[in-house]
C-alpha cells in the first residue's frame, strides 16, 4: 500500500526531526563549547539524511497511488499536505541547493563579521549574490507551484499568503500607523506626566525570576509533563510537541523582559503542546506556519499579557515571587506602562507593538522589489533610508549596520519571511476580538487568573486544526472572516489612546 | 572508491549514534516524563535506521574492494575493524533478530514485574525462551566468526576474549578468593577493633557534594570543555567523546557513594575523551570493548581512588567542599576504611572489590552451561544456590529474587557480558602494576594531586590505541604480558591484609 509507505516515511522523517529538535535545544542549553564542531557535523549529516529521504523520487509515485487509497477528509488533507511538503522539498534541483547553501553560509559569515563596523561596501557583493540566487529560487518555486515568484517564497512559511491580499492590508495599516504613532506618543507623554515611570531597583535574583516564570507558565496552561524551561542566550521555543523545550534569559537589573519573553515563548509552546497527536508524524499534524505560530505567541504576549486584566491577576504573583518589599511602589499599571512603552527606533527586534509593523512593512516592500529585480542592491541603502525617514522619521543613510545590514534574514536567503511577524500580530488581534465576542466574560476571567476557556477556544479553533487549512483559511474558520486590519487598529487605539 | 563509500557510511552511522547518545543522556537527565513515549519511538526508529544502513548488502562488496585500496597500517586496522563490525551486525538474519527482540522485551518486562516477588515459576518459561534463542544466536555467530559458540557471544563485548584463556584464570582467582575472603574479613575486624568506623552525620548538602565532585573530576583530568556532570537515577557515562555526558546521584545522608560513583564514571569519561579524533567515525576510533572500558573506570575507582595516597591528597579537598566542621573526626584512613569495607552479600551490584569477582565467576560458569545446554533452566535455582553457598557461604534457594532473578542481563539476552566486569578489574590491577614499574614516583605524585603522568601513560597505552588491537593484545602491549591474575591477587593482599 502506497499510503503505508508514506506513513512509514513519515515515521522516519519525524524521528530525525525529533533528534534534530532535541539536539538543537541541547546545544543551546547544555552542550559544552568543545562539543560544537562534532555536533555541527552530526546535525548537518542528519539534516542531509532527512532531506535525502524526504525527496526520494519514488515518493512522487507513492503520492499518486495513495490518492486512490484515501479514505475520508482527514486522509485527504493529510495527503494534500504531504504533496505540498514534497513539492516544496523537491522543486529546487540539488545542484542549485548546493550553490545556494554555499552562498548563504558565506554571506551570513560575512554579515556577522562586517555588521559591527557596518561595512556595506564589503558586504554588498555577497548580498547581491544571495539575492540573485533568491530570484532564481523564486522562479523555480513559482513554476512548480504555479504562483507568482514572491508568493511562492511566502508560501513556504505560511501557505496561502498572497501579495494581492496582503499588500492592500499592509498599505492600510501603514497609513494608519504613520498618523497613529505621533498621537500614541503624545498620549504616552501625557500619561507619564500624570504618573511617571518607576525605575527598577534591582538586583532581582535569577531564582526568583525563574520561579515567577514557572508559576506564570503553569497558570496559563503550559504542561510541564510535556516540556520544560531552561536558559539560553537567545530565547526560543523548540523541542517536539510531547517535549517542548522553552528557554529564557535573565538579567538581574530588571525582570520584566524575561517575564514577557517567557510569555511570548509560552504562546508558541501552547500551540505545539495543543497539536493533535494522531497525525504527529505527518506534515498535516504540524503547526500551520510562521505567521500562524507568531499569532499564538503574540496572542499571549501582546493581547493577553499586556492587558490591564492580566496585571490585575499577575501583580500579587509577581510580588510573591520577586519580593513585595522590593516592589512596594509598583501597581499593575506601572508594569503595564513599562511593558507597553513605545518609541521610535532603528532596530526591528527592539521595536514595540506600534512601530514593529512599520519595520516589517518596510522590509516586505523592499524585498518584493529585490526579488522582482526592480531594486538593485547598490540602491538599497538609499531606499531603506527613504522608507525609514518616511515611516519612522529616522535616517539610516550613514548607518547601514542599523539599516539594510540589520537582520540575518536576507544574508541567510530567507525572503518572504518578514510579513509573518505582522500578519501574526494582526491575526492575534482578530482572534482576541472573536474570542471576546464568543466569551463576554473573557476579561473578568483573566483578572481572576482563569485561562481554561481562553485555551479551550484556541485549542478548538487553532491548535487542533494543525495543518488542515491554509493560513488564511485557518483564520477565517476561527474568526468568521478573512484577515481584517481593523481589529489590530482598534486594539492599538484602545491600548495607546484609551 | 570503495574506501570513500565506507568513510561516508561511517559519517552517517556516527551522526545517528551521536544523536542516540545525546538523546539517551537527555532522556535520563532532562526529559519530562510525558515525552517518554514519543522519545522511545523516535529512538527505536533511529536505531532501526542505523541498523539498516550498517547492514546494507553492498557494504560487503565495498569492504572487499577497499582491501585493494588500503594504504598503511592504520587503514588496514580500520578496514579490519569495519569488517568485524559488519560481520557482527549482519551474521544474524533479520527474522531471527525480530524474534529475539520480541522475546527479550517480553522477558525483561516480565522480570521487572516478577522480580520484587521473586516468582521464579512464572518467570522461568520466559527465560527459557530467551536462552533457547541465545543458543541459536551463539551458533549463528560461531558459524560466521569461526569461533566456539560462547566465545562468539563474548567477542561482541571484548574481541579476542576466549574461554580457553579466561576459564583457567578465573579458576585460579576463585580458588584464591575462597580462602582469601575469610582472611580479609578477619583482618578487617581487627582493624575495626583498633579504630572503629566513623558514622556519617549528615545532612550533607547536594551543592557541596556536587562542587566536590566537580573539583575531583577536574583534578584527575576530566575536560569540561568536552563534557559535563548531571544528575540521573542510574549513574552513567554517555554522550560522545567530544561531549561526554556523565551523571551521578546524591544522597544527603552521606557523600562517599556519590564521590566514588563520580570517580568510577570519570574513569570511563577519560577513556572516551582520550580517544583519537582522526578515526572517530570509524569502528577503529571507538573504545575497545566492555572489559577494556571497565578497566579504565576501575583503574580510577579501585586502583587510584581507594589508595591511601589518593586520600592524602583528597582529604583537604573533601573538608573544603563538605565543610571541615562536619568532618573533624575524619582522617584519610577513615574514608578508606569505609570505601574499602568488605562483606559477604547476595547482590552483585552492591558487592565490594573482593567478593565481586565471585559473583561474576558464578555467572560466567552458569551461563556457559546454559549456552551449551548442559544446564536446564529448571535446574538453575539449585545450581545458583550451590555455587553461592560454595563461594560466599550464602544460600539463595528460597530467595530466587536475589538468586537467578537478580540481574537484567539474562532476561535482556546479554550472555557473555558478565566476565567483562572482572576482566576489567584484573586488567586495571595489571595496568597499575605496569604503571608503577614505569613511574616509580607514582604514589608520591598521587599524594601531591599530580595526575598528569598517570594519564599520559594511560593515554599512550590505552586511550590512543582505540580499537587497533583485540582486548588481550591491548593489555599485552600496554603491560608487557598477557592477563595475569597475580597482579590482582597481590593488590588484594596489599589492600586487605597489608
Amino acid at each position: 500500500m502506497s499510503w503505508q509507505k508514506l506513513d512509514d516515511l513519515g515515521h522516519n522523517l519525524d524521528a530525525i526531526e525529533h533528534a534534530l529538535a532535541i539536539l538543537n535545544a541541547d546545544e543551546a542549553t547544555n552542550m559544552p563549547a568543545g562539543g560544537g564542531e562534532q555536533r555541527a557535523s552530526a546535525v548537518a549529516t542528519l539534516a542531509a539524511m532527512r532531506h535525502a529521504q524526504a525527496t526520494a523520487p519514488q515518493i512522487a509515485d507513492w503520492i499518486l497511488k495513495a490518492e486512490d487509497e484515501v479514505d475520508g477528509l482527514d486522509q485527504q488533507h493529510a495527503l494534500a499536505e504531504f504533496k505540498r511538503s514534497y513539492l516544496n522539498d523537491t522543486c529546487l534541483p540539488s545542484h542549485f541547493v548546493r550553490r545556494q547553501t554555499e552562498a548563504t553560509i558565506r554571506c551570513e559569515q560575512l554579515w556577522r563579521e562586517l555588521r559591527p563596523s557596518g561595512d556595506w561596501k564589503a558586504f554588498a557583493p555577497a548580498l547581491e549574490g544571495v539575492v540573485a540566487l533568491v530570484r532564481e529560487e523564486a522562479q523555480l518555486r513559482a513554476d512548480a507551484l504555479d504562483l507568482e515568484p514572491y508568493d511562492a517564497l511566502m508560501d513556504q512559511f505560511d501557505p496561502g499568503n498572497r501579495v494581492a491580499d496582503i499588500a492592500p492590508i499592509f498599505d492600510d495599516l501603514k497609513t494608519f500607523l504613520k498618523s497613529f504613532l505621533p498621537e500614541a506618543l503624545a498620549a504616552q507623554e501625557q500619561r507619564f506626566a500624570n504618573r511617571p515611570l518607576i525605575e527598577f531597583a534591582g538586583p532581582y535574583a535569577t531564582e526568583n525570576q525563574k520561579s515567577l516564570g514557572l508559576a506564570v507558565m503553569k497558570a496559563i496552561g503550559f504542561d510541564f509533563n510535556h516540556g520544560r524551561l531552561d536558559i539560553s542566550h537567545h530565547p526560543f521555543c523548540g523541542g517536539v510537541p510531547t517535549d517542548v523545550r522553552m528557554t529564557t534569559r535573565y538579567s538581574t537589573d530588571e525582570f520584566l523582559s524575561s517575564l514577557m519573553g517567557i510569555l511570548h515563548e509560552t504562546g508558541h509552546a501552547l500551540y505545539e503542546q495543543g497539536l493533535p497527536s494522531n497525525w504527529s508524524h505527518w506534515p498535516l499534524g504540524k503547526a500551520r506556519g510562521m505567521g500562524a505560530h507568531e499569532s499564538q505567541s503574540l496572542f499571549v504576549e501582546m493581547q493577553l499579557a499586556r492587558s490591564p486584566e492580566f496585571w490585575e491577576w499577575a501583580l500579587p504573583l509577581v510580588k510573591e515571587h520577586i519580593g513585595a518589599e522590593k516592589l512596594n511602589k509598583w501597581e499593575g499599571k506601572d508594569f503595564l506602562a513599562r511593558a507597553n512603552y513605545i518609541e521610535r527606533g532603528l532596530i526591528r527586534v527592539d521595536a514595540d507593538e506600534v512601530t514593529y509593523p512599520l519595520h516589517v512593512i518596510l522590509r516586505f516592500e523592499l524585498e518584493q522589489e529585490l526579488v522582482s529585480g526592480a531594486l538593485k542592491i547598490a540602491d538599497l541603502p538609499e531606499a531603506w533610508d527613504a522608507k525609514m525617514t518616511e515611516y519612522l522619521g529616522l535616517s539610516t543613510i550613514d548607518d547601514p549596520a542599523n539599516g539594510p545590514m540589520q537582520d540575518v534574514h536576507w544574508p541567510a536567503g530567507a525572503f518572504g519571511y518578514f510579513p509573518s511577524y505582522t500578519l501574526g500580530a494582526m491575526m492575534a488581534a482578530q482572534q482576541w476580538a472573536a474570542l471576546e465576542k464568543a466569551q463576554p466574560n473573557l476579561r473578568s476571567n483573566i483578572s481572576n487568573g482563569e485561562f481554561e476557556a481562553v485555551n479551550q477556544w484556541r485549542h478548538d479553533n487553532i491548535w487542533s486544526q494543525a495543518s488542515h487549512w491554509s493560513t488564511p483559511e485557518l483564520l477565517t474558520r476561527a474568526t468568521g472572516e478573512p484577515l481584517n486590519p481593523d481589529y489590530f487598529k482598534t486594539h492599538m487605539k484602545q491600548r495607546y489612546l484609551g
